[in-house]
């Protein structure tokens, strides 16, 4: 899904917005990432953003307008994490589902890899999840009505066919780029014939749709969503790219994190079709925050996703390629794979690997 | 969750819904496994019931009204496995979905368990999960329009205060029936503040609302569903009952079976306060139907769990410790868990070891 980068960029204006908790700790890392690249990328130049929780408690808005419109001045933009409170909290609502809206950054890009033991290796876990980020259960249009026997609680699970057809068309097109061209579509159709059913329709019908033949090659698949995550723990290397509504996407690029060892090593970006903001899959981590403990692969693996959908693979091919390195090597890790390092020491073993 | 059996009760009558594929094969077995059990329970009466998506296609209705008429004449059931039509089909909705709330049976429980290398050790996987059943977006609420640019579809997701605490009670009281008495409420509620925060926070209240101190002892947990799937296959030990509304209770129930190696084993059961339905929660596996080789063991494991839930707990223990010999030796498995042998060959293993 890479564009090619406009060859006038002189700089990189990074949008960085660490959240709360660990993205604190990890969006440094990525940065640092970023500028021991030196001059295989346009010089970046980082603008300091804010949003989450903390900032909600302290100043009454999770996500500033500030924030919003200074994005809209950045080539693309990391983001850390953020707590989400589990009680509803009057006035906060999640700033990362809302950049995703107000940005209309529709693909939420996962990749999931195992590293193989040397380069020359396949490695075990091999696949991509594009998880379409603007609608399904994520509108949040819900509500609360008394009946006879209580509470009533409904909400909104919107499916549309342009939302549907642009997902698809991304995950045909990162299908594309892969040697096995393969597309899973996961739904729940068996029980959502109308929404899910509009999703798989729509999807499977691209190749026509679309019609310069271009998606030819690709294979297209599909799994009913329990199953899915059942198969994909026992049979991982059935899948290529799976394409998802929201919800399940969400829940299945967890459960692919599972595959590899640690929610700490999977990066992701949003993607639209004018910006790009690279999120670790992970959360904000509260309980180890602050400790510099924190594991910033999947940070500094956004910022590689980052770059390759900004039109710079070299440059992102550098810092994935050091990063499997360092974990191949498994001398310099954080606790959450087994190791007793900090999170500046892998930030600086990969940093000397690039 | 058992009640005690009715001490006057001569007869059991079972009502018997093999449904599509494998079914045919499986509730044969579990049918079989009851017949031996002889006098531990009162003398079973069978019912032969048709249901499913093969009936659907020959006669033009998936769920008879003779069937749901005949099963309130039973004492409880067993059904095997439906074929859910993909693509939309006019006419044509799912049995069991529908059986679930025509009979009210509002609790799907599923045990997850594996089997240790002796009776005395104890399993690494041994987790119930309790997933309600009549609600959620099962409710089927879904309309189609067509808007500016292109097709929506919505479907709606219900949670009722009624319906969350109800499962809610059914999962404290299951485990207070067991060792480590604690619950783990899976839920989104940092997304979904309205129905899944009606769900927790129902589910949450229990203790304090039923009020006699009943539920003092047990230990309340949360997850977030995605970080839930995550956290189950990595320390899946950390969970003892999990309660979730119907879509996350239904993915989360397949991602556990993965862990104790095939859908093939593990059992249900639909139940409400005055029926209980057996139901393993392996599909109908059009695939392999009608080779004699389909896994029995998930529905004479489901058959065992329904005999638990209709207070016959020595009965289940004869039939639970049978199926778990046979795993254990591992010379008579079916393909799915790297076997060669026949269902039948199964089958007729169980009962010897009876
Ligand atoms: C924090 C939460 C709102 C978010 C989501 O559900 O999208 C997270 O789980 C993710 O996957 O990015
Ligand atoms: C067949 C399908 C409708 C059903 C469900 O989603 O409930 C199945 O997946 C199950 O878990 O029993």
């Amino acid at each position: 899904m890479a564009t090619a980068a406009p060859a006038n960029r002189q700089k990189l204006r990074v949008g960085l917005i660490p959240g709360d908790g660990i993205g604190h700790e990890v969006i440094p890392a990525a940065r640092a990432a970023l500028e021991a690249l030196g001059s295989d990328i346009p010089k970046p130049e980082f603008v300091d953003l804010k949003a989450g929780f903390e900032l909600f408690t302290r100043a009454g808005e999770a996500l500033p307008e500030e924030t919003v419109e200074a994005l809209k001045e950045c080539d693309c933009a990391l983001f850390g994490a953020v707590s989400s409170p589990i009680r509803k909290v009057t006035g906060y609502s999640s700033p990362i589902v809302a950049l995703r809206k107000q940005l209309d950054l529709y693909a939420n890009v996962r990749p999931v890899l195992s590293v193989a033991a040397s380069p020359e290796e396949k490695p075990d876990v091999d696949l991509i999840v594009v998880r379409e980020n603007t609608e399904c259960l994520y509108v949040k249009q819900e509500s609360l009505t008394t009946g006879e026997h209580g509470k009533e609680a409904r909400a909104i699970r919107l499916i549309t066919e342009r939302a549907s057809h642009r997902i698809g068309k991304m995950a045909f097109e990162i299908a594309l780029g892969r040697p096995r061209k393969q597309v899973t579509i996961i739904h729940k159709s068996n029980v959502l014939a109308i929404t899910d059913g509009l999703f798989r329709e729509t999807v499977r019908a691209i190749p026509r749709t679309v019609g310069d033949g271009r998606y030819d090659g690709i294979k297209i698949e599909e799994q009913i969503v329990d199953s899915a995550v059942y198969r994909l723990f026992r049979e991982p290397q059935i899948y290529d790219v799976m394409v998802a509504p929201n919800l399940y996407g969400d829940i299945i690029s967890d459960a692919a994190a599972a595959l590899v060892g640690s929610l700490g090593l999977v990066p992701s970006v949003n993607a639209g079709d004018s910006f790009v903001m690279g999120e670790p899959v992970h959360g904000s981590a509260p309980d180890i925050a602050g400790h510099n403990i924190a594991n910033p692969l999947a940070a500094i693996r956004s910022a590689a996703l980052m770059l390759r959908h900004l039109g710079y693979p070299v440059a992102a091919g550098k810092i994935d390629r050091a990063v499997d390195e360092v974990i191949r090597e498994g001398q310099i890790l954080t606790p959450d794979l087994g190791g007793t390092s900090k999170t500046t020491d892998v930030l600086d073993a990969v940093i000397k690997q690039m």
